[in-house]
C-alpha cells in the first residue's frame, strides 16, 4: 500500500478514521507509524493527500489535519478485454491492471476459460482487488469492470459499439499473428492514434475462431514475440507500452 | 510448461525419458497426453523439438522419435541488476526474467533488502525457477545468475567493467527521476544503441545514495510514470520494452 484509501464516509472535514483491519495492520507492521506521523491517504473517487495520525487502537486509526489536494494520475484511456483467468491469478491481474491505470476491464468467457472459473468466490471480491491495486498504484478512481459470460454476443453486439464510441481500432494479442505489437504501434504513432482496446487471452490464448471473430469487428491481431509469457507477465508487458506512451 | 526441458543425459539418440515428478504430473494432468501423442521438448542448453510418447508409468515417461532441430529464441542481450526481493516473489521474478529472455541476472543487496532475504532457502532453488521460466518461455539456454551481497564493491568495481565490456550505458529505474524511460529510449533509438544494463530496485526502490552511486558509473536514472507498481509488474513493464524492441 503506497497510499491508504478511505471512503468519503470515513472523512469528516479535517478528521478521518481507518477501520479496515488490513489497513491498520499495514500502518502498524509494515509502515511502523506512530501517533504524530504523517500518512499518505486518498479518498475513493476523489483526491490524494495526507493526514497526521492522532490515535491508534486495535480497532481504528484516528487522523487529523486531513489534506486532500492532489488529483490522482491520469487513467490510460484503455479498455482491456481479458479472457477470465484461473481464480488463482485473478487477484494479481486485477491489481496490476488497476495499478497500471486501465480505465475499463472486461472479463470475458473464452474457449479456454473453464466453466468453473465463473463459479469462483474470487469473482465476488473484485472490488477488494481493485482497492489493493489503487493503493499500490497511488490512484483513487475505480476502473469499470464488467463480466461477459458469452463471448460471441459481446464481440458481435457490444464490441462494435465500444470501438465506434471511442473511434478506435482494437488489438488482440495472439502469438501466431505475423505482425508484432511494436511494428503495429510504430505505424499507429505516425498514422493514427494508438488503439484504445486490447484483447488478451489467458493461459493457452485465444483459439483461431475467437481471433477471427475479433478481427471481423476491427481488432488487429499482434504478437509479442516467440516467447510465451504467463498471463500476468503478458498483461504487464503489453499494457506497459501504453503506460510509457502517456 | 509450454515445452518440457530435459538434460542431455536423459536423451540417447532418438530415445529419451522424463523422470521429474513435476513434468510427469504436467504431462498426465495438465496436458492429458497418452501413449502415441507428440510432446514439445527441449534439451537444456541445446535445441527445441518434439518426441512421441512411448510409455507412461508413475515413475517415468519414455519417449521415441526424439527430434531436436529448432534453435531456441534469441536472448535479449540484457543484464538485469535486481535488488534481492522478498523470498515470496523471488520465484516468479526469476521465472519471468528467464521467460522474457534476460541473458544475465545479478541479484544485489540494497538498503531496502532485508538481511534475512539472503538466508532464504529460496536462493538454493534458483536453478529450479530458471527451468520453470525456460519451460514457460520455450527456451533452453539458462541465464547467468550471480549473487552480489555487497552493493558498493559491485557498483564501483564490477559494474564499470561490465559496462565497458558491453560498450553500453546502463539505466536505473527510479520513480523520482525527471527523465522517463520512453523519452530515454526514443533518444537511444536515434543516437546510440539501447542500454544493455537495467537496474531495478525492489519494494520501496533504491535510496538516493544508491541511485547516485549507479549514476557515477554511467547508469542514467529513468522513471516509468507516477504509478508505483509491484516489483514483478515493474520488471515486466520495463523488460517488455526490450522484448518488443528485438
Amino acid at each position: 500500500m503506497n497510499s491508504i484509501l478511505l471512503s468519503a464516509s470515513a472523512i469528516s472535514g479535517s478528521l478521518a478514521q481507518i477501520t479496515s483491519p488490513e489497513q491498520i495492520t499495514h500502518i502498524n507492521k509494515v509502515l511502523g507509524l506512530q501517533v504524530g506521523d504523517s500518512l499518505k491517504i486518498g479518498q475513493i473517487g476523489g483526491k490524494l493527500g495526507s493526514a497526521i495520525i492522532d490515535k491508534i487502537t486495535s480497532e481504528s486509526v484516528q487522523m487529523r489535519e486531513v489534506q486532500l489536494n492532489t488529483e490522482p494520475p491520469d487513467k490510460l484511456n484503455l479498455t482491456v478485454i481479458l479472457a477470465l483467468p484461473r481464480p488463482k491469478v485473478l487477484r494479481r491481474l486485477i491489481m496490476d491492471m488497476t495499478a497500471l491505470g486501465v480505465s475499463d476491464i472486461v472479463l470475458i468467457n473464452s474457449y479456454r476459460t473453464q466453466k468453473s472459473y465463473w463459479q469462483s468466490p474470487m469473482l465476488a471480491r473484485l472490488n477488494e482487488f481493485v482497492i489493493e491495486g489503487l493503493q499500490q498504484g497511488v490512484d483513487t478512481i475505480l476502473p469499470n469492470i464488467t463480466l461477459e459470460k458469452r463471448f460471441k454476443p459481446f464481440v458481435e453486439d457490444k464490441l462494435p459499439r465500444l470501438l465506434a464510441e471511442q473511434n478506435t481500432q482494437g488489438v488482440v494479442a495472439h502469438p501466431y499473428s505475423p505482425l508484432s505489437l511494436s511494428k503495429y504501434l510504430q505505424q499507429a504513432d505516425t498514422m493514427t492514434a494508438w488503439p484504445k482496446v486490447v484483447c488478451i487471452g489467458s493461459e493457452g490464448g485465444w483459439i483461431d475462431y475467437e481471433v477471427e471473430l475479433l478481427a471481423e469487428q476491427g481488432c488487429q491481431s499482434v504478437n509479442i514475440g516467440a516467447r510465451i509469457l504467463r498471463t500476468e507477465a503478458a498483461v504487464n508487458v503489453i499494457i506497459g507500452h501504453w503506460l510509457l506512451h502517456q
